[in-house]
């Protein structure tokens, strides 16, 4: 009893390869949609490990799925790990996996160990981040941390049919083992471990992020509308050519907001020609603008930008104009003490660190609106996620989840350390 | 006998009303495609017209449709006039139909004045104009000219199914009235009179354009390749973002070439990003660009820049660069005495006309390759075509019969006007 707590490698490696086993995809990712049947499977399992370790097993009303190892005092708020079992439709095997993974590698690790803690620790895998089947993503921590109402979600069509309400039924009964609880009881504090789906970490051979932010996001929708005229018999001055006016936006978009700013992001991933005809002057045209930054004052200023530029386009082109908000997610910035206890950690460890911001959403950053929240990243290959091609060097995993086990263990071990991150 | 001839504006509007009728849309237009039920009922229509006035009806293999008026002296090569009936999905009533009616009412002009020509006149219906059914288009007039060959399409499916082969057959069985005879039979001129399709004699108020030349056209489909990244993750100097490079290109070819040179025309049509996620960077954008002038070589010289400026834009944007040409269509210059004899007869009418190139191609291109050939334009409101909201004024209609007309009893009337013309 009271040894050192340790991660067990060969267990976590295991363990992650089990989970990719659920929902595998031929190309080696994973196909495991919020509240599908993989995903059903895949909570399953989780769960019952979890009661095969004596741990005890909660859901809430939007299948948040929570294992609880106890602590000595049962008056303080758990201390909550974890991330999402979920994927994208062609995602890999890492994108949230190995967070919840890790997390559970941690309360093992801690019970292996023998070692108690002042606070419970509880590993949470939240429902459907991914938001491919049900939009939007991040329902459950959204849900957890009131930021969103499960009561509006639940007659979402899943893109192959079924409403939220009814594949939440069935996702819930599918788990008897575990007690109800209400949506968003009170923790300490939030760490999520997630890949860091961006190239940054790779390339400058640092092993762990510690994020100390998120991007806030903008998503908007853009179309002009012009008149369709045939592409031979028009002549440029009886032409309302909403490409024109499409391409010079985005053109210069692009090259005003990212060179000037090495914190913002543009990009347009998404454009159609309406209708679409090689020798027809097309009658409008649509494109997406995704727009990120972590400081919410710039990120209206670039906003102000794109509305401006397109305004512009639309007066020289003689096109009406037209922009939707899709999305407006503003930025998180984590809590310090959480930040500086992940630093700690690596330094204790050996492991070099940097601080970075998630150009990602994550659950943490909705849970960072209820409870002290920070990530820890790890690298993945190529900056690559959302494709089956995602990978993570085995050391890497490792190293992330003795990081996480170690901050664990100073946030829950005893009030007297956690209380001294000055949260 | 022997009357002077005159366009019966009653019977041409009524003949114009009867054949929009056969596939009529809700929306006032037509959908008749090439060699479908429709075109074969309208075929069927316009042979029994014909065998009721006493002309004779042939189909040659390609089911293109001749009406026969017999002339004085059986070994002058027919004059040629007339264009086509099949239209767009969505297409409009004049299109086509408009120059063949017109034809036929010039036919029935003549017969009524009981006028003898030298020359045998014939109407020509050309099999698929518009290759909207089955690509590509002007198959007709093209096998006609010997610049297509029959056998290359019999195994080319529709839209909706069916080989060519199939359909040919089965339009050729339904019509067993008309004699066949050889493709491309030897004729002594083609006029075609068709809707402008632009917006230049309506704002001029013009109501005859006289066609000298018809645009060379080149379609290009250009595809460039990046690298699919995350939207918010991925920093600039890892981007490789073929948007980037797409919206570049097409700004500046918009900017560089149409405002230079009245006669050109550039158009991009089509416009997609692959996979086309709101929050992915694009792994390839592909778009197609449609150029058009009436002089080969400044066409050429066009299509060079078009090229210049994707490579520029590839190597700026660090994205590899396709490009595929799917149209290579050179320009054709309609004979002087044609033209003139359009023009001549505008002015015997009293009728304002005016010299212009054809920005779309039609039939006459072809059939101009192995005739002396023009064409003649009338306005068409707001330069709508290709499209159900397509109209023609009936004084505009009647206008165009009457100079086709004229221009009938010139050319063929007696071999003495027709030879002088010089052609």
């Amino acid at each position: 009893m009271n040894m050192k707590p340790e991660v067990n490698a060969a267990r976590l490696l295991a363990s992650v390869a089990d989970f990719a086993a659920i929902g595998a995809t031929p190309a080696g990712g994973v196909n495991r949609q919020a509240l599908g049947v993989e995903d059903r499977v895949a909570r399953r399992l989780l769960a019952e490990r979890a009661l095969a370790r004596g741990f005890s097993v909660f859901q809430d009303e939007i299948a948040n799925l929570f294992i609880r190892r106890e602590g000595r005092d049962a008056s303080l708020p758990p201390l909550l790990i974890g991330s999402h079992l979920d994927s994208q439709p062609n995602g890999g095997r890492f994108d949230g996996a190995l967070g919840t993974l890790s997390a559970f590698e941690a309360l093992e690790a801690l019970a292996d160990a023998g070692v108690e803690t002042d606070h419970a620790v509880e590993v949470v895998a939240f429902t459907n981040e991914e938001g491919s089947r049900y939009a939007p993503g991040c329902m459950g921590s959204m849900a957890f941390a009131g930021a969103g109402a499960l009561a509006e979600w639940q007659s979402i069509h899943a893109t192959d049919g079924p409403v939220l309400a009814e594949e939440l039924a069935t996702t819930l009964a599918a788990l008897p083992e575990a007690k109800m609880r209400p949506i968003g009881h009170a923790i300490s504090a939030f760490v999520e471990l997630h890949i860091e789906q961006g190239p940054i970490l790779e390339r400058e051979d640092v092993p762990i992020g510690v994020v100390t932010a998120v991007q806030g996001t903008k998503w908007l929708e853009v179309t002009f509308s012009g008149k369709a005229a045939h592409a031979g018999t028009t002549p440029l001055e009886f032409r309302k050519d909403p490409m024109s006016a499409a391409v010079a936006a985005i053109a210069s978009l692009q090259s005003a907001i990212m060179p000037t700013d090495p914190d913002a992001r543009l990009t347009v991933g998404r454009i159609a020609a309406e209708p679409g005809s090689i020798n027809v002057i097309p009658n409008s045209v649509t494109f997406t603008v995704d727009i990120r930054h972590p400081d919410a004052a710039t990120l209206a200023v670039i906003e102000r930008h794109v509305r401006d530029e397109c305004e512009a386009a639309s007066a020289r082109w003689d096109c009406e104009l037209a922009i939707k908000q899709r999305v407006d997610m503003p930025p998180g910035r984590f809590a310090q003490s959480i930040v500086e206890a992940i630093e700690n950690s690596c330094e204790r460890l050996g492991l070099k660190s940097r601080r970075m911001v998630s150009g990602a959403f994550h659950d943490a950053l909705f849970v960072n609106r209820v409870a002290p929240t920070a990530m820890i990243f790890v690298p993945c290959r190529d900056g690559i996620s959302h494709n089956e091609a995602e990978f993570v060097a085995d050391h890497h995993m490792i190293s992330g989840a003795r990081v996480l086990l170690d901050v664990v263990e100073r946030l829950g071990a005893n009030s007297k350390a956690f209380r001294s991150t000055s949260l």
